[in-house]
């Protein structure tokens, strides 16, 4: 990704030094592509500092974690004041924001840039997120704009906010993704367990929804990956691939995240966890078996039209819990992010680029105070429309023992914030019953406790 | 809870040296109940460290977090080689991993021992969880042992592991009543709502089920506090408490670490998330305000009988997601933790105690090797029994607008266990298209990628 990144600056017409610890890799690239612009190699950090204009603007992209660290190290010590280096992996935000301080002691400029794109976004155009300060952005920005993917002629990269705000969206970015894979399977599952559909038929009417209001890039590529064959088995793709699937790093951070945050976003949690489920196949082969002596669910009515509509809910629904969570996560942190901003720099390049990211946008500028994305008009709207399709595709899931943790989890989630009363009030009496852990009122303002092994009356707490 | 758990040594017949950093607080508790025992006030460290006998036992009762560190470092350079340091506290268990080996390397010996009882847990004989080395639990246990609950002789307290361990399962022990908790108010919720049914009725209800296979400690105080009525406004007590619950602590972290572990907690998840849902008041009401344009859910069918044995499921479903983290926290840490040996000492004392815990002890105990506990004979048959009624309990509350997140989850999570094939397939499609992130193969081993943009063809990875 490194190397596109490095293709992509160069074929933009800006000078680009290419460094790599294995020297034969920049080399490589200098062979194959130094065509595509102005390559200078550099075969040491000396050397890659040494061609650099000041301030130097140097993009390290390199395994998160401590190689980013032996990184910076190794490279601190040979720059001057005011340069740059900016982190283009995927740093945890913690990270970033105690390597912006510690560089900011030496007088170094650190940027935390979350890139979304794969291999293909690299090269092309990807979706950026760059966290930074200001004075920062202004030497970086120009560079990343150009280079970012473009929607009519905006960039897909805006400056989020200071030291770790780039990757802290960036994670939130991937564990929308999750939410919006695990929706895409369930949806897939529904078609071919209930609906009897085969894997080509379902390719064709993602394709064709792909012309709809769920166009979008992961949808685009359900079509391609369902319609593909094994060259091998002559059976579909699908069929031969195994159903066990890992969580690690970025969606499991967001989830993490998230609950110190204290904002739930269950479509999250649940797409995470729907992959440890899948990845355990011991556990899996014990319980199948076990459980082979429960009754078979019944089959169940869906059509498609209603998977479309509750697709689309759901997604809205997930997207509406990742924002939530950029809003507190940037209160809590002082980053003052725009999540407008944010909904439109997503619009292309990165992999959840979507047509609703633009919708998202817009409801967002207009309505910034609305607490929730479900509270502005138009998704208030699109969501009310839809949510009899949700209730029957949940229904159909139920009914029919396919499992949907991220269909049911986003309903449950709107009926939640829908409803009048929750039964929080009894989760709060049992915890004083047992823990004096005190109670609010609907009446009045205060803390209270039930003195349940006494008289049961109502002391302030 | 430290005075209770002191009183309880002293009510023992140990001779109990009391400390408090605000010493009136140690005097009042030995002037109100120095007649119970063998009370020595100690108004200083100095004192207390002066008053016991060696190997010193000291039990730490502190806020977790600084506090506890804080009191150690004031502590350990009074003590000997061989004294015993034990917190008491809900610490994280890699924070008491931390201090186990700190104060191994000055020859003290430390235990992490996780408690659970409440105040009149601590008094009466709550269930314990010691973590710490077994030479620490020689000279520790047969006094913690007497403190502890007790089931026929057997006391409510044993060695769970090194270090760590004990705070550990003390920690799951906690995410597990948070979903024990939301299961209640779930259930609640839709006896209150779709079965329009009082809260004295529900009250009966529950009353009525604590004679039976529900039998437990948290069903039997959701009798008791939807019974009372509040004296100031004479209406029902679970109507005039704030619906508005936090999440924090011990139920988080259990989400957290389990993530870092990989497995899914979906239960515990979801009812953590659950709170904050409840606790955002604003989003509530914004998004409730602006999605009264949707269509009114319709009414459901659902009966008591169901809700007991959805009940009686999900509460399985999620011990048995528990016991996996359990499993492989355990694995992960070198604990050796026995799961029979945690449900035996859950099964008094602790707030989820519950008839249930005798049934998966002996259950674990005769099939020590299955995966689940979904997957033992005598669990297989009881969820598969109410496998039926759960699915009507979920199809209920999503056809009546009930959320009901944890009870929707649990069936998803037994629904993917049991499935033949997970869509995950799918996702792991995805992933190597946009991502070359690579898959395995159902007909053989290794690890494959798709040349999507090129010929299609496939390459070992």
């Amino acid at each position: 990704m490194g190397r596109n990144l490095a293709r992509n600056f160069a074929r933009n017409g800006f000078r680009v030094a290419v460094h790599n610890r294995t020297t034969s890799k920049a080399e490589a690239l200098v062979e194959e592509f130094g065509d595509e612009g102005d390559f200078t190699l550099a075969r040491s950090l000396e050397d890659l500092v040494g061609a650099l204009e000041r301030p130097r603007r140097i993009v390290v992209m390199v395994k998160a974690g401590d190689g980013t660290d032996a990184v910076i190290d190794e490279l601190t010590p040979l720059l001057d004041e005011g340069d740059i280096v900016a982190d283009a992996g995927n740093a945890h935000f913690a990270d970033t924001r105690r390597r912006h301080a510690a560089l900011a002691e030496k007088g170094i400029r650190y940027a935390g840039v979350g890139v979304s794109g794969g291999e293909v976004g690299a090269l092309e155009g990807p979706s950026i997120m760059p966290g930074c300060d200001a004075d920062t952005y202004a030497e970086l920005g120009p560079f990343l704009e150009v280079a970012s993917a473009h929607v009519d002629d905006e960039p897909c990269c805006t400056l989020i906010g200071p030291d770790g705000a780039g990757h802290f969206v960036k994670m939130v970015h991937n564990g929308i993704e999750y939410s919006d894979m695990q929706l895409i399977a369930e949806t897939y599952d529904l078609m071919r367990g209930p609906l009897g559909m085969e894997p080509t038929a379902i390719a064709d009417t993602f394709r064709e929804w792909n012309g709809g209001e769920l166009e979008s890039y992961l949808v685009e590529i359900t079509a391609e990956v369902l319609a593909h064959t094994d060259g091998e088995t002559g059976r579909p793709f699908v069929d031969v691939v195994r159903d066990a699937a890992e969580q690690k790093g970025t969606g499991r951070w967001t989830v993490q995240t998230a609950l110190d945050l204290g904002v739930p976003v269950t479509g999250i949690a649940e797409a995470t966890m729907a992959r440890s489920t899948s990845g355990d196949t011991e556990r899996r082969a014990a319980v199948r078996e076990a459980l082979a002596v429960a009754e078979d669910p019944a089959g169940a009515e869906v059509s498609v039209e209603d998977l479309a509509a509750a697709l689309y809910a759901a997604k809205v629904v997930s997207y509406a819990q990742g924002l939530d969570m950029v809003r507190n996560g940037s209160t809590e942190n002082d980053w003052d992010v725009d999540p407008a901003d944010l909904a439109r720099i997503w619009r292309d390049g990165c992999i959840i680029r979507a047509r609703l990211l633009g919708d998202i946008a817009d409801a967002v500028e207009e309505h910034p105070d609305a607490p929730s994305l479900l509270a502005t008009p138009t998704f208030a709207a699109l969501v009310a429309d839809r949510l009899p399709a949700l209730r029957r595709v949940v229904a159909a899931a139920v009914a029919s023992g396919t499992p949907a943790p991220v269909f049911s989890a986003v309903l449950a989630y709107v009926d939640a914030l829908r409803a009048e009363r929750l039964p929080a009030a009894l989760v709060q009496g049992l915890r004083d019953y047992f823990g004096a852990h005190t109670y609010g009122r609907v009446d009045k303002d205060g803390s209270f406790h039930t003195l349940w092994s006494q008289d049961r009356s109502e002391v302030d707490a």
